[in-house]
């Protein structure tokens, strides 16, 4: 399985690609769009154009973001919805279901436990897909956690388990 | 001049496509895109599809929404950030420019005065560009108001001048 995990930031979205076989993971490729020198339409355009790409490169059966539970202001909730707006349209476009999941079950698959530091989960990262460094910068890091939580979560939520808890997934 | 405007809605999104030629505005497309049967991926995909085919047909010289300034919540002005992701992405891609005006100042350029109710943004809409009825849904007549506001505010905006307040525009 090929899973597609998007940190989506309006100045930088990070993207990782990992291959999962078995309890093996792969790291396929780790990337960070930059897209804080350019107006907002064209930030929107670059993220789309490279994220076509990359589906299309990389065929990946499923894209990973993090589900917004909370924002910082209007204007940065507003500015990551455009963002994400952009990322999901690419994902229908070439027909990859989207999982989300929040902060707590990405910490919980990676490391063990929801209140691990962001370090922790770097190093996790690191360790899991054998990488010689943490990736940096952490954009590209925490879509790599991303995508390991689903590669950890997915078995489980197959067989209609709630990996995070008790009793059946809702 | 062809002006298109956008009341962009994750469950309605409202269109409108005015023509200006000196002081006269003619309505050509109004149009509601029903949304909120579809999954949110698909809605994306639809309004991507819808949006740049009334682009390609109607050629407009500017794309007018609203400018956002507060949110209901956070999941709604997530929502809303979405839906105006791909808006802005198609006008992008079409290198059509986007003009934003905040509710006070669509108000005061089409009705007059900044405080007016909902139901004389309406009338006026019908009233200047000589309908038989007010436009429903509502949102089809939001998006003829933004279009109506930039047709009433560009020639002083182009001179420097800031329609809305004393001074120059900023």
């Amino acid at each position: 399985m090929i899973i597609l995990g998007l940190d989506p930031g309006s100045q930088t979205t990070g993207v990782a690609v990992i291959q999962v076989n078995g309890n093996r993971l792969t790291a396929l490729h780790g990337e960070a769009i930059q897209l804080k020198t350019l107006a907002l339409p064209e930030r929107l355009v670059k993220l789309e154009a490279t994220l076509l790409g990359l589906i299309d490169v990389h065929q990946p059966q499923v894209l990973v973001v993090e589900k917004v539970f909370h924002g910082v202001n209007v204007k940065s909730t507003l500015m990551l919805g455009q963002v994400r707006g952009v990322v999901l349209l690419c994902a229908a476009k070439r027909q990859v279901p989207v999982e989300e999941y929040n902060p707590t079950e990405v910490k919980k698959a990676v490391v063990g436990f929801g209140r691990a530091e962001k370090q922790q989960v770097q190093m996790m990262v690191k360790h899991l897909l054998n990488l010689p460094t943490i990736p940096t910068p952490h954009d590209i890091a925490d879509a790599y956690a991303l995508a390991i939580c689903h590669a950890h979560s997915y078995p489980m939520k197959m067989h209609g388990l709630n990996p995070f808890g008790k009793g059946r997934f809702s």
